[in-house]
């Protein structure tokens, strides 16, 4: 697709991030099966719910504006996905492992956070307005998620320190 | 590399966090040679100084860890990368490659916001005490620069929006 218009533009992103969900809806479970830590299967299990919703979300802004749901391939996420899987096979200690998995879960939250702040001001300026809430929602979500996992991050850091 | 431990793994990313900052420094002369806005032109030339002194420091913390400074390659921001590239020689529209160019560089400090957080994390739980505020220097500088190209990106949506 040749990107003309800013109308050009939004659309890309958007097939970007909904081939990027679609990936992430794969591999959650994947990694929650791998996840040592009972607080970061739960939040990871939460998560593949939350992207449910948010694939739905996406569909409905293709359809305002009248265009069928395609994702394109995006290669940021596939590296993302790629190093987490590798690490996931590969590191054999559960702590460590833990460690990996939030740090790419994390990596995860923020391309969303990024783009979907970016299709969000798009949005407002393509005159989408009931586009502007959807990504909203699924925005706050994915900062939220983001939070959470800081969070449980910061506890296994924590407890790794005193164990030191 | 083999990762089964902790240090395994916080040298692994410190590795890809190198190669991704060479690869920003390689990139953001090209950008900033194409942004039509002056402001972004300015952002980016000022973040690609601010790219060097990121590098330097963590060659100090390979150097804290008694290892050579050498980078791994990262699928993530070569992705963001090479999407960043082909949007840029493929718009002609200079409004529309601004915005596409903002996404992007968004992108890229996103990627950096989260490994930088992740490293300060793991450096604390390994007692590198005196690589924290070197990680926490760079991760401030990608924040801040997130917010500048935030407030760049809601200002040609406004102009944009009014111009409409």
């Amino acid at each position: 697709m040749a990107i003309k218009t800013m109308e050009d533009l939004f659309l890309h992103t958007l097939k970007d991030v909904l081939y990027a969900e679609k990936q992430v809806l794969k591999m959650l479970p994947r990694m929650s099966k791998q996840a040592g830590s009972p607080e970061l299967k739960q939040a990871l299990e939460n998560h593949r719910a939350e992207t449910e919703g948010q694939i739905e979300r996406l569909g409905q802004v293709f359809e305002m504006m009248g265009k069928p749901a395609r994702g394109v391939r995006c290669e940021a996420m596939d590296g993302i996905m790629d190093e987490a899987s590798s690490i996931m096979e590969e590191v054999e200690d559960p702590e460590v492992r833990d460690a990996a998995m939030l740090s790419s879960a994390q990596a995860v939250e923020h391309y969303e956070i990024t783009r979907y702040g970016t299709l969000m001001a798009w949005a407002k300026e393509l005159g989408l307005s009931q586009a502007v809430p959807l990504i909203e929602q699924s925005l706050n979500e994915e900062k939220q998620t983001d939070k959470l996992l800081t969070n449980i991050a910061n506890k296994r850091v924590n407890r790794a320190a005193k164990a030191a």
